[in-house]
């Protein structure tokens, strides 16, 4: 292909309005341009790589089983009441209605359809596993659309959805989806991780999230350094560790401590660290009445944890500072777990530790050499806080690290949430009737091309992994439109390169070698031959690799082979 | 694939509501199923023919040098503002509002928002000609959607739009793109025809219509028996004949017809034919008054031919029988051109008759041996009808045939309705604002596959052009089950045409023979083997291709090469 037909619009500028890289970088190698809020023109050469993401999609779907038709973007109101999503969908279902005011969405996801569809055509588990999926446009509504097609109204999705006469099969498939999703993100050369999930809104019970990690992710993701446990920061669990609890070895005693009313305020009074401190968070109790949560001075309450154990009210309501002096016999900043006459609940790592200091439940007055047991005989021990860095794995294998990640992929097993509300059931070996099981499985085929981005660029533009570069080469003749030896050995190139397959890039534009060497750099070709008068006097032109520091020369007769040789080594 | 691992979901009852026969067989092969009005899922199988359509055609436009890129289904007002079609357009264009309550609508297409992108992108000549192409899913409220995906609500569509600084440039894109549709629609085996066309509500002047043949289309086709002439029959021209009109030869003289309203019944009561009669249409004139249509008997008056003579009114309204009988002296039935004191306008056709019978202008009486010149001194002659079969051809070459045509491609040349409303100007060689120029062109690529199916079936099924087929080869192993040597065979045939590239369904269903071969014809395979024990005793098993009456037997071992001499026959 060469440059001058095909639509390069580069901007040297850096857009206002576009807060992370992927979305800077988007905009100014024109993969992308702005149509209105959250809805985006994919340009020619953004097309060409999303064409290549949805291709590695289609292609490990297809080698896993699943079988992919094409639904309606247009849904009927009446399958979104039926299952009762039509009143528990937030705005960010498009509703409209046709011209004769029968109400339909645009499909933000396609569990009532295709529920619908599996119902209508399947009757007995023999017909039974069965994988259906699509790669579609879909419109989500967003109150806030932000990061370009990080967080579009509109964006291309791959769908799944499968379905099993019972709850082994359904794992089996979900098995076999996590496999081809980490398939998939490794043949895409991406930096990945599968992590387990809260299964938020959706409904069922076991999810996984597949995170592209970047410094810009919205997630945070907790792994191990030695083993696969990944999981969302807010679901990683952390282990008891009472049991290494070091002895007591100080007595109980009262330090005065005025104008103290955070954790920092005691280190600094009392020239401490935070992990030698308990903080106590009273909060409301399940059955009414107040429960106090204690954490080691240096961790944050996860409130998701907190609402899960029994003794605590969910929604968590933190009380009042009237209701904690009323119940504690002092303020936020001096209560502590020592002689609390409500319920305690002590974060692991709180209960792992010894000769801590704590609110004394009196004004102004803390303790030192506090020790469970000891001194506070009556309180459970639970899991409480997020993870931090350097936490041990709960698998037991290696210790946690914290990265942030952006979700591209989340696999969910369902169960019957959709099957039982709609009446989808088949006739199993018994002859009985049975509700189906489901499982459901999307991958953001636009978000990862963002992602990729995020996860691979540098000062002068993107960086491409190789599966999902919009061309594999750049040929940059200088000074083309004057030199016949430069045009004439760029053009044989060229040649020899359609006719080997390779997706090469010609830039005969009329242009500055500083520009097309700056406009390449910043599309991300990952491989990038020039050809110039003074290379080309000694018979060689420069090659050089889009991460490599400097170029090489090569022989222009040996440039063919050189390429293929360097393609052969990425794939 | 083996159909176990794939979807079959076959009926024997032809839908009830299904009126044509593309729509009752996609039913009943599986192809698609209804969601709602209007609106289907495209099943696994119906897919993998809509691919292959859709990959014919992106093939195609991507050798004619148009770029491929994807814009957003959802669509500012704004921009159909801009255009004024935010107004113009009827229901069919589904407006929409987002959480905030600003208008946007569903693209049926997409001229506004492709002239934004040019307009703020392109700002040279150099830059041009570009032509610019997405295939993807629209919208159109149809007020009453039918025939399945024939016209259905939400359709898959290839939509092209081409930018020019000159319209020398435009007709250069717009004969590519007719030679590109051409090759596009000879590749996928279909017969058709490129139809001059009426340019309708889209704009611009010049306009093709691809037509696929199909008894059940919705437009009539005139086209010449010798010649590539083809024109949508309220286009094609008729040709002036009256230099071949014979010489008068009858004296002019009343004859009585009591009773005689029509010509039929003027045929019957002089028992003459309708050719050697006209009649006399009484229509509002364009500068008021009234104005007298005469066509041969045996013809039909084009009312949109009509509407541009500049005598006539248009809109075209007929005169009431009062207007008429005050005009002519005689009412409807009864009326002629012979004495007539209103202006004349003779369909050529009826100008190139001589000795005619015609109404006398006084109730209850004809003229017999009527003649132009002779006895009508003052009329004009203009082509007023819709051609008929046997009409000489426009281009000189040969005479008409009609045929009836569904409409699968269309080609624009746009000029400047939309640059010049949407201010998209380029600078020309000269530094001067130039208007840019714009050609569109679309194809509806699901249409296309009910098309098809309308021109290539039988009483067993679907008749699959080799190009569009889901699958190229049927493998049917007769009770597979039972018989080791038929599943031997089988699969071992099914894995050498895997190998060979041969896209295969092996029916493994447990199903008797009688259900495999009807589902296999219904399905429309063009290539079939079946593998019986009886047959398989001499070493054979039994070949059909679908249009076969019979089935041919070949040698076991020699059954992929025969397979392969077949489809490289159809490729």
């Amino acid at each position: 292909m060469r440059s001058s037909e095909f639509l390069i619009t580069t901007h040297k500028e850096t857009p206002a309005d576009a807060e992370i890289i992927s979305h800077r970088l988007m905009l100014r190698a024109g993969l992308i341009r702005k149509l209105s809020s959250g809805l985006y023109t994919w340009m020619p050469l953004g097309l060409k790589v999303l064409r290549k993401v949805e291709r590695v999609v289609r292609e490990e779907m297809d080698a896993a089983g699943a079988l992919e038709l094409a639904m309606s973007m247009v849904q009927p109101a009446e399958l979104w009441q039926e299952s009762g999503r039509w009143e528990q969908y937030g705005p960010e279902l498009l509703r409209i209605q046709d011209r004769h005011n029968r109400d339909f969405c645009l499909g933000p996801t396609h569990e009532e359809v295709i529920t619908d569809i599996v119902r209508n055509e399947i009757s007995s588990y023999k017909q039974l596993p069965l994988n259906l999926y699509q790669i579609q446009n879909k419109v989500r509504d967003e109150i806030r659309p932000r990061f370009g097609i990080m967080r579009a109204r509109e964006f291309l999705m791959k769908d799944a959805y499968s379905f099993h006469s019972d709850q082994a099969s359904l794992e089996d498939t979900y098995q076999i989806m996590h496999r081809a999703y980490s398939t998939i993100f490794e043949r895409l050369g991406l930096d990945f991780r599968p992590v387990m999930a809260d299964s938020g809104s959706i409904g069922g019970n076991t999810s996984h999230e597949f995170h592209v990690l970047a410094d810009s992710g919205e997630d945070a993701i907790a792994f191990s350094d030695s083993s696969d446990y990944a999981a969302n920061i807010e679901r990683a669990e952390t282990l008891d560790q009472s049991d290494q609890r070091p002895q007591a070895s100080i007595a109980l005693g009262k330090t005065p401590t005025p104008g103290v009313k955070t954790i920092a305020d005691l280190c600094a009074a009392l020239n401490i660290q935070a992990q030698h401190t308990v903080k106590t968070l009273i909060v409301e109790a399940a059955e009414g009445g107040l429960v106090a949560l204690v954490l080691r001075g240096d961790h944050e309450l996860n409130t998701i944890k907190a609402e899960k154990h029994p003794l605590v009210a969910s929604p968590l309501r933190m009380a009042t500072e009237e209701e904690a002096t009323s119940a504690c016999g002092a303020g936020f900043g001096s209560i502590g777990p020592v002689g609390l006459s409500i319920a305690i609940v002590a974060d692991y790592a709180a209960a792992a530790c010894a000769d801590f200091y704590c609110g004394a439940n009196s004004p102004e007055e803390h303790y030192e050499g506090a020790n469970w047991d000891r001194d506070i005989s009556s309180y459970e021990r639970a899991d409480l806080r997020s993870v931090v860095t350097g936490d041990p794995s709960p698998d037991g294998q290696g210790t946690l690290q914290i990265r942030r990640g952006i979700e591209v992929g989340h696999i969910f097993q369902l169960g019957t949430k959709y099957s039982e509300a709609m009446n989808a059931k088949v006739l199993d070996e018994n002859g009985r009737n049975v509700t189906i099981s489901m499982g459901c499985y999307g991958i953001g085929v636009s978000r990862i091309v963002a992602s990729a981005i995020e996860q691979n660029h540098d000062e002068r533009g993107i960086i491409w992994p190789g599966a999902m570069a919009p061309f594999q080469l750049a040929i940059v003749p200088l000074n083309m439109h004057k030199s016949a030896a430069v045009a004439e050995a760029a053009e044989a190139l060229h040649a020899q390169c359609l006719e080997q397959g390779i997706e090469v890039l010609m830039d005969d534009r009329n242009e500055r070698p500083g520009v097309k060497f700056a406009d390449m750099e910043l599309l991300g070709i990952p491989h990038r031959v020039v050809i110039g008068d003074r290379s080309l006097a000694e018979g060689e032109v420069e090659y050089q690799g889009r991460r490599d520091s400097e170029a090489q020369r090569v022989a222009l007769a040996d440039a063919l082979n050189f390429v293929t040789r360097q393609l052969a080594q990425e794939a």
